[in-house]
């Protein structure tokens, strides 16, 4: 195995710890984890090259990493970047990572219609596409909009459009991989994963690149919980891993 | 004048709209400040030829940003890492930011006596001594325990030991500098300027070094409050820039 990794049920008691006894708040984590995903992608595809950018955020943590990772990217010189968020949580943190996003004046797409017509104009005009629309506590079936988002992305994907998927490839089953129907072809181009990979990360296909971020585990939690980090380099807060 | 700055009234007005308008919750904008200064630190004294670090925290939110960069610079490489926080804040947050410093094993040391014996151990066996007691809402004079921290500090400096100083140097006026007794003879040797740098930074000596940190500003409200940003490299947070 080219890196540890931590299951589905695992992966859920350990954001739970982070956020107890370690004394970790939701908004410090998902900025970091964020930042992480900013950072894989311009390490990956760099927008003097591809500065087009479109975040599909799903209701959720993994959305919510999405849309911090958006403020960065906007802020590491992505010029055309839009996030499509056709659920948007009502949860305080989320309208407030909203907020920021209208302060960079980011537009934020939250209507959608059968023919994801607003969606498919956005991923045309996109050199990258960020899936973080379902992270590790995701269980398929996917269900509407978000079955039709997905679809539309792979056709993007298709067409050559580079995708690249925070902490797990949406829809993926967490342990298992691609191993339904609606998922069966879906292969990311990157996958950023975030405090450890999960099992599904050893389904990826074999050019693809993949980071490992979200510096803020200490050596003892590791330990304990079984997972070997690699060496970050510098004041990097992800580090690209060795793919199986 | 090398860069644009920000008087102390309108650098509290920006930091009061930065948690309204824009959005940001208290937990972020440290995270991100924390995480600069650590940065800063790095560039400036690399781990490998500078491992033993003090960061002296005050009882505000500058030194709240020190609590935060403490988990970085661990997280970094820092082997010796102290942080002296003689006046612990009693606030949630404060609380959990020393909780995350148990969970990474740094020692924070709270007790304190007149002669600083505990400061003075930890400043003798230091290569580098971060400053992050007060910030840009101090008024002078400063009160025990901190000017007897600061004198320590400064005699620590003299025989050596580098001195980073967290947004303004501490007991400095943000507007004049360093314009009373307590700290005529205070210069650190490196500043890290968070969101702008306030008119005191004019002040610097020459041969310091100082960063621009807190990658969290749109164009939008630089253009607004009169801030020229400069480019960040890459996915840096922190960017160096001319000193006076």
């Amino acid at each position: 195995m080219p890196f540890s990794v931590l299951q589905a049920a695992k992966a859920a008691a350990l954001d739970k710890e982070l956020m107890s006894t370690c004394g970790y708040s939701i908004d410090q984590l998902m900025e970091l984890a964020g930042l992480s995903v900013a950072q894989s992608v311009y390490k990956s595809y760099p927008p003097k090259t591809n500065p087009n950018c479109v975040v599909l955020c799903g209701p959720g943590n993994n959305g919510g990493d999405g849309l911090v990772a958006a403020r960065h990217l906007k802020l590491f010189g992505y010029k055309q970047l839009k996030v499509y968020y056709p659920r948007p949580s009502k949860k305080p943190l989320f309208l407030n990572l909203e907020k920021q996003l209208a302060q960079f004046k980011i537009e934020v797409i939250s209507k959608d219609d059968d023919q994801f017509s607003e969606l498919n104009r956005e991923l045309e005009t996109s050199d990258i596409v960020i899936d973080a629309l379902f992270g590790f506590s995701f269980h398929a079936p996917m269900r509407a909009p978000f079955d039709g988002v997905l679809a539309n992305m792979l056709k993007a994907q298709e067409k050559g459009k580079k995708v690249v998927a925070v902490d797990i490839p949406s829809g993926w089953d967490v342990n298992e991989g691609p191993n339904n129907v609606q998922v069966a072809k879906y292969q990311p181009d990157v996958l950023i994963s975030l405090t450890a990979p999960k099992p599904a990360a050893l389904k990826l296909k074999k050019e693809a690149r993949h980071f490992w971020g979200g510096r803020f585990i200490s050596e003892d939690i590791a330990k304990r919980w079984g997972i070997e980090i690699p060496d970050y380099p510098g004041v990097d807060e992800v580090v690209e891993v060795e793919n199986n």
